[in-house]
C-alpha cells in the first residue's frame, strides 16, 4: 500500500492509529563508477516496500534527498543543508502524524553522521509535540555493519573483510540483488584500502584520500548471491522493529 | 536520462553546462474520491519524461512533497510549510546549479499560489547568486488553464466547461492517459459547480466548501481520450519553453 | 479616519469588528525619469484614503517600503528581501487583529511577484491565526491591468496599447491625477517597446533590458484626464471589494 | 528634499556621498487621551524636516511602525517584534548605503529601551558592513531628557518637574508646536505621579501602572510656547549631530 | 549554595518559589596588557558569590563568553553574535523558570551596550512567557560608574577621574581586591586619555584608538584598597536589589 | 594555561598557530540523588586541565550548558535546545579560530546523542570555513564506554557490569577520584537495572523509567580508586588524541 496511490477517500478508510507508516529516505551521492547516484535511496526504498508487504504498512514517498557534506565534491552528489533536511523531514512527519498516524518507522539507506542527527532531530521534536506516538529512525546500514562486525549465527554468506564500506562490496551486492541493471560491474573498483581517520577528528573532502568514490572494500567481489542474503538478514531485523511499533499501546 | 541512475563517473561523462535539467515537484494532496494523492506529482513527472525523451534533457529526481494550505484538512494531504519547501527547492537548485548544470526547467504538477511563491523565490534566489544560469519555473496547469479558457488553433477535444478545476474533467483525464489504474471511476463525482470566493480575499478550508475535494467541474466525464489531447498539447508548449532554456546563451 | 491620528481614547471610542482598516503599501522604486521613486505608494495612499472617505473606513499608516528585486538596480530604488517585508507585514496585520479589527484591506500599489507574494504568504499566516477576520489582499494595478486589457462597458478613456506597464501612459496619468507636482512630463519618455521575455523564466536585472526605467508605454502621451478617468474605475472597484469586507459574517 | 519625491533620474543627479540622509522613525504608541497615536512619529517627522531644511540633507520615508512592549496593551497600539523591526531598519540602511549614501542619520521619535537596541543593533551591522559610513543613531527624546534633567544654559522655559515622561507636560507642548490640531487639550490629564519602578527590575504592561497612558507629568500644563523653546533646543542639537556627519572623512 | 554543587535530590529539597537565583555572566576581552581577559567575569562571580552568601541565594553556573564587537579585534577576546547570547540567555532562563524559580538576578560583568541589550530582551521574553516572575538584569558596572559619576554619602575611596573607564584605576583595583595573582601591575598603562566619540556615532575598531586596550584613565594608580572600598559599594547595593527581589509579591 | 587567566598582551605572546586549545563543555543534569548536577562538566573540566598540564595546551573557559531533551524532567536540569547549543560551539569555535589557533579539541563530559550531534555539526561548520584547522570533537565518556565493553590490556580495575550507565558504578568512582566533596555516598542508590528500550526508538521522559536518576548500575560500589584506574586510561587515551592534533600539518 502506497499513500501516494490511495485516494484521499481510501486514505480515511485503510488509514488509521494502528497502521504503520514506513518513510524510505535516501540521498543522491557518489558510490564510486559502478553504482547508480541513487545507490542509497534503492536500497532504503527496497527495504521499506519489503517491509510493507510483509506487515501490512504504508509507505510514505519516497525521499531522495539527504546531507553529506563530505562526500559533496563527487560529480552529481547533491547535499542538502542539514537544517533544510531536518525541516523538511520534521514537518513532513508532523504531517504524518497530523493525519492519525501513530507508528512510524523513518528508514534511511544513507549512514552519515550528520544525515542520521539531521532525520533523529527532527525525530525528537515530532515525538515531543506527539507524545502518544512510537517512532523508530534507523539507516538499514546500521544493520549491514552490524552483519559486517559480527555476522548473525543465521548468516550464509561469503565472510566480509572488516574495511568493507561504502561502495564496497557488500552495497554492490545488495544493489546487485535489487537493481541490476542500474550496476556496471565493469566499473568496479578492485580493493581500495580504508584510510584510517585521526581519532574524532572532523574530516571533510572525502574525494581528496578515495579518488573513485569507494571508502572501503572490494566491490569487484560483489554478487547478487551475497545481496540477497544481507538483505534477508535486514527484512528479518526490519520485521522485528515493525513488530515492536505495532505492538506499542 | 535520469540524474538517479547515472553513475558519478557517468554524470561527469554526460552532464554539462549544455545539458538541460527538469526537475518535476508534485504534492501529496487530496484530489477527490477517484484519484490518487500524487495525482500532481504523476502529471509533472509525465511531463517531464516526456520532455526529457524529447530533447535529451536529465530528469532530477521527482519531489513529491509541496504546500497546499487550504486543502491540507483533507486526509492524507501533506502541505510542508512555505519555508520549508523554498528552503529545500533553493537548497537543491543550488546544489545543481554546483554540479555545473546551466539550464534548469522546474515542473511543478500543482498550482497552488504559496506553493508556486514558494518555489518562484528560491529560484529567484538562485538565479540571483548563479547569473549565467538559465531557469524556468512552471506549473503544466498553468498551461492547461490556458486551454480551458482559450483553446489553441489545434485543440481537437471536446469543449471544456469554464468551472472544470482541481479533480475535475481535465485533470482526470490526464491521469486516466498517464496512470489509469490509479483511477477510480465508479467514485468520480458528477458536477461539482465552482462556488465564486470574494474578490481577493484570503480563503481557507477549502473542505467546508467542497466536501468532496474536487473543486469544480464533471470528473465523470473524464476520457483517456481527452486526456490524451490535452497532454498533446502540454508537450509541444513543454518543448517550447525547454527550447528556449537550451538556446540560451 | 487615520489610526495615526486618533488618540488611543478615539481609538478605543470609534474602532470596533465591524471597522474596516485599510492599509497601503508601496515602494520606493524608479519609475522612469519623470515620476517619482514613490509612485505606487502615491496611487496606493490616494486609493485607500478615497475609499476610507467613501465607506468609512479607518487608514493604517502607509508603509512605502517594498520587494522589487528587478528593478533594484536603478538609482534610489529600495527592495527589502522577501523575508523582511513579509515579517513586517505579518507582525503589523498581527497587531491590527489584536487590537479587535476584524476586517482589513491590504492595497499595494505595486504588483511585484515576489513582493506580492510575502504580503500574500504573510497574509495566509494571519488568516490561519485568527480564522473570524475578513481579509483581502490586492494591488491596484491587478484593476488597472484588467482595465487595459478588457476595458469595462463604462470606460470613457482613451484606446489603452497593450504593452503599457510600469511607468507608461496609465501609471503616468493616475499620478498626474494625484499629484501633479511630483511628476515632470518634460522627462516623460516617448514609447518604450515591450520587450519579450522567454516564457516562466526567472528575470533579474531590468535596467539591462530598459536603461530608462519605463518597462512598456508611452508616458509622453499621458493626461490628468485619463488618470481620473482609471482612478474612477479603480475607486469603484475598491468600493465593491469593501463592500464584502463590510458584510462578511 | 524627500527621497520619496525624487524621481530616480534626480537621485542620481543630487544624491552622492556628501549626501546626509536622515529617516524617521516613530511608532503607533498610546500616549494618553489626547495625544494622537503617532506622537512619536510626528516629532521625529518635525525634527527630519527641520534638519534636512537647514542642512540640504534627504529624507528618507519615515517609518510609523516600531517596538513597545510594556505599552502594548493600550487600544490603538502597534508594537512589532524586535527581531522584525531589527530587519527591517538593517535592510532598510544597507540599501540606502547600496544607493552610495555614506552619511546617515537615523532618528527615532519613541525612547524605548527594546526599540532603540533594535535599530542600534542593525545599524551595528551595517557599520560592520560598510566602514566607510558614518552613521548616527539616537531619538530626540535623548535630548529632551536632558533638557529636562539639566536644562542648557540658554534655555528660556518654565521650570520642568523631574517626573515630566511619556504623553506628560514636555510631550504634549512639543505636539501643540507641531501639529495642534491633532490634540485634544480638554482631554489632558492632570497630574499623574510617575511609580518608581523596582532597580533594574524587568517590567512589563504599563497600563496596570498608569490607566490613562500618561507615565508621569501634568499634561494640562503644557503650552505651544513651551513646546517651541525645546524644539529649538533639539533642533539647534541635531544641526551639530549632522554638522560632525557631515564633516566625517 | 552553588546550583552546579547541588544533586538533583538537594535541589528539590532546597531550590523553591522564595529562592534567589543569582546569574553571573562576564565575557573574554581585553582589559590591557596587566588584566586578565576574564577580568569582567571575575568581578561579577565575585559580586554572585558575595551576594548569594549573604541573603542565601543560589549562584547559577559562571558564564564568561559574551558580545563585544567594537573589543573584538584584541588579541584573545571571544565575542558571540547577539543572537547567540540573546538565545542562550533566553533558553537558559526559560529553564531556571521551568525548574521553579521565581526571583532572578542576572549579574553582567560586561557594560557592553549591544551586550545589555542582548540579555534584556532575552529577560523581556522570558518575563512575558512566565508573568509570576520577579527578574532583574543589570551591570555591576551601572553601579560602579554610578560612583564614578556622583560618590554616595558613605564613599571613603581617593577621588576618582571622570574619564576612567574600561581597564582604568577602578576596574584595576576591583580586580586586584578580588584577584591579586592575575593581574601584573608592572604592565598596568599609565593615564589613558579618554577621545571623545562623536555624539550618538556608531563606532567599531576600539583598537584603533585605543592601542594598549585600555579605554581611559590611569590603571598604575589602582589599589586593593580603593578595590575593596568600591566593592563594599556594589556589595550593599547589590543586597538592597536581591531585597527587592526576595520581597516581590 | 587557561585562556581566562592570561591578559590579552600575554594571549598574543603566548598563543599561536602551533598552541592546541582545549574546550571542556558540560551540562547541568541530574546523575541520581548522590551526585551534583555538574557532574559532566566536573569530569570534562578534569580531562581538559589533566590534558593541558601534560601537553601544554590552553583550557578555554569551561561552558556547562548542553542539551539533554530525555533526562530533562529531573529536578535541577537544564537543557538548551539543540539550535541554541549548535550555534553558541560554532560561534564560539569560529572566535577561537579567528585568534589564530590552529589545532582545536572540544571535549564533552555529556554524551547525549542529540548534544553531540549539535556540537559536532557545529564544529563542521568552522572546519568548512578554516580548512586548515585540526579539530577533533569527543566526549570522555566515548572512552569510558569502551573501557567498560572492552578493557583495555592495562586496565587494573574491577569487572565492569555491561549494564554500568549514567550516574552508575563508573560515574559515581570517576567523581570521587575528582570531587569527593561533591559525592554523598550515603545516597548513591544501589543497583538500578537497564530497562531495554525498544529498537531504534525515539525515548522521551528518562524520569518515567528510572525515577532515581541513575541509568543503569550499581552506583553504592563506586570507589576512588576505581576512578584513579579510569580517569589514567582516559588521560592517556586524551594525550594520543592531542598529539594527533599536535602533529597535524
Amino acid at each position: 500500500m502506497r499513500w501516494d496511490d490511495l485516494s484521499s477517500a481510501q486514505f480515511r478508510e485503510r488509514v488509521n492509529d494502528s497502521t504503520l507508516a514506513v518513510w524510505p529516505i535516501g540521498i543522491l551521492e557518489s558510490h564510486g563508477p559502478h553504482l547508480p547516484l541513487a545507490t542509497d535511496a534503492i536500497q532504503a526504498e527496497w527495504g521499506a516496500e519489503t517491509l510493507a508487504r510483509a506487515v501490512g504498512a504504508v509507505v510514505l514517498s519516497p525521499m531522495r534527498f539527504g546531507n553529506a557534506v563530505a562526500t559533496r565534491p563527487y560529480p552529481g552528489s547533491i547535499s542538502l543543508p542539514f537544517d533544510t533536511l531536518r525541516a523538511f523531514v520534521r514537518d513532513t512527519l508532523s504531517e504524518v502524524a497530523r493525519n492519525g498516524v501513530r507508528r512510524i518507522l523513518v528508514l534511511s539507506g544513507h549512514l552519515g553522521r550528520d544525515h542520521m542527527a539531521a532525520i533523529r532531530v527532527a525525530a525528537t521534536d515530532v515525538a515531543e509535540a506527539n507524545p502518544d506516538i512510537a517512532l523508530s529512525v534507523l539507516s538499514d546500514w546500521e544493520i549491514v555493519y552490524e552483519i559486517r562486525d559480527k555476522p548473525p549465527a543465521d548468516y550464509r554468506g561469503v565472510p566480509i573483510p572488516p574495511d568493507d564500506s561504502h561502495g564496497g562490496m557488500l552495497e554492490t551486492s545488495r544493489v546487485l540483488a535489487i537493481a541490476p541493471d542500474l550496476v556496471d560491474m565493469r566499473r568496479a573498483p578492485t580493493h581500495i584500502p580504508r584510510v584510517p581517520s585521526p581519532e574524532f577528528r572532523i574530516m571533510l573532502g572525502a574525494d581528496r584520500t578515495y579518488p573513485q568514490g569507494v571508502l572501503g572494500g572490494d566491490a569487484s567481489k560483489a554478487t547478487a548471491e551475497l545481496g540477497r542474503e544481507v538483505n534477508r538478514i535486514v527484512e528479518a531485523r526490519l520485521r522485528r522493529i515493525a513488530d515492536g511499533l505495532l505492538k506499542a499501546p
